[in-house]
């Protein structure tokens, strides 16, 4: 099969959508877009054996997370997603069947979440599978939601439980793109940004935007059944504070409207449960432990390294 | 090094740019957009030992021709380059280099055809190299040229020669942004297409998605010094037909109008010879050679194959 036949194949599975002017074939896709409306662009490469293990891994959960991960980028910022463009590496033995899973995963989800794939660049090689995404949204309501506007006294809130996510989460999780909408209609969400790297990480990533610090309340962290399940000796509040890809969004809103969001549980329409995990300070990085006693931690999560050797 | 320190670092180094309201450092990137236009989208992933050789190519030549080949797709709509988002996948040892010369050539390139870097996904992996650029654009003028449009008797008219790309062009090579608007200002350009896979083949999408033929003619086709430089025992119209990555546009317009285009050089303030290279014909795929004769041709160039062995 040659990627010119994949592409027919491909073409053939996609239906019109009104926002599609022009879609898969030639040599740009269009989108329409509303006047008035920034352009929001985000974009993600899975790796396999880093991402991924090929071996017992169903491809069309690496096609479905491929995109969902950018969708968790676009809700992070409020944002609606519209289009999408994939490209792949696939490999030259067995590609074919490969990248018509990777494609049925991947067209799932983007028809859950409304979202076009409109283009792509399908390549074979003798390295192992990548994929890439990068996905176009546009802002809701006020505008998109930065990392940065986090202040001393907010609450941090998270829209679900941390932790184990490679025992299956990291493959099936829900971008919290309609959860996120919501927040930004009910509240002012100052400040957002998703769980890709880990809860400590990512809360570290939005601190340091906003200039400020936090404090976590060990008590109040939401643990995931997985973290627990986890048998490898560390705690599970260890899991739930390092491991990665959990998805979930974590905000600031005053105190106030954090304390309305959770007494009400208003996302429990999405079978959503809100929580909240301490709150922001003027500085520093601390948990309040289960004692009362607060002490410093390291913000850990997942972090690409590439040291500079040759350089 | 981190890919965070590579973040900071690639941050010290984007300049502002008007269209960008969030550049790198957040979830997405928010760029400006035009009441009224739709949006561009097109993407391209290059990989080692496949679209470039890493042992004896400069990175910085990488880094630019991976912008470089989706600028050429936006020129092929006669599109204007507006943001551009870069994944890539970093050898684990020697990456820090590697990454600070590809972003050099990449952010070269992007400044001379004003396209804001806006965001991206850096990865390391024991995998060679992988980098997926993804660029939007607005269309100009009329609104976007697509590969449909052609008909039987319009002009096949190119922006340059071909063939022997792999001597040096296809790192080089100038997308044809500029002269694309210039075209589409001066003229009705019916239907156009980048030249990466080869001339033939490309000659040959625009064909069907124009639902028509064409008829090269031997004695019109400009056959590049590159392509007469090649030594392995092909001829110089073979490697001229069939070479990919030469990033010269092909478009349809009428005999009149491909007549003023040609007499009167339109492209020459950008140091560009335009050439006719033949006509859409009602059916077929063909080429007139020297002695008058016409015989069915082939479309050739570089298709990705992946075969179906495990599916």
């Amino acid at each position: 099969m040659s990627e010119f036949a994949y592409i027919r194949w491909v073409r053939q599975r996609i239906a019109a959508h009104p926002r599609v002017l022009v879609g898969p074939g030639d040599d740009t896709a269009v989108v329409r877009w509303p006047s008035g409306l920034p352009c929001l662009i985000t974009t993600d490469m899975l790796l396999q054996g880093s991402c991924f293990l090929l071996e017992n891994t169903d491809p069309r959960l690496i096609g479905r997370k491929a995109l969902a991960v950018n969708l968790s980028d676009i809700a992070a910022m409020a944002g609606k997603p519209v289009a999408a463009v994939v490209s792949v590496a696939l490999p030259r033995v067995g590609g074919r069947r490969l990248a018509e899973e990777l494609f049925e995963g991947l067209s799932q989800v983007a028809a859950e979440f409304d979202t076009a794939i409109v283009g792509g660049d399908t390549n074979a090689w003798t390295g192992p599978l990548a994929i890439n995404v990068t996905v176009i949204g546009e802002p809701t309501g006020s505008g998109p939601v930065r990392r940065s506007g986090a202040e001393p006294g907010d609450w941090i809130v998270a829209t679900g439980e941390f932790g184990g996510s490679i025992l299956g989460k990291h493959l099936t999780f829900t971008p919290r793109v309609r959860e996120a909408q919501r927040l930004h209609e009910l509240v002012h969400v100052k400040a957002m940004i998703d769980v890709s790297d880990g809860l400590s990480a990512d809360l570290h990533h939005l601190c340091e935007e906003s200039g400020c610090g936090a404090l976590l309340d060990e008590s109040l962290i939401p643990i995931s059944a997985a973290a627990r399940a986890m048998q490898d000796g560390k705690s599970p509040l260890d899991h739930a504070l390092a491991d990665g890809e959990d998805f979930e969004l974590l905000l600031a809103v005053s105190a106030a409207e954090g304390q309305r969001l959770l007494q009400e549980q208003l996302l429990a329409e999405f079978g959503v449960s809100l929580y909240r995990l301490g709150e922001f300070v003027p500085q520093g990085f601390a948990l309040r432990t289960s004692d009362g006693s607060v002490k410093q931690i390291e913000p850990r999560g997942y972090v690409h390294e590439f040291d500079g050797s040759s350089g």
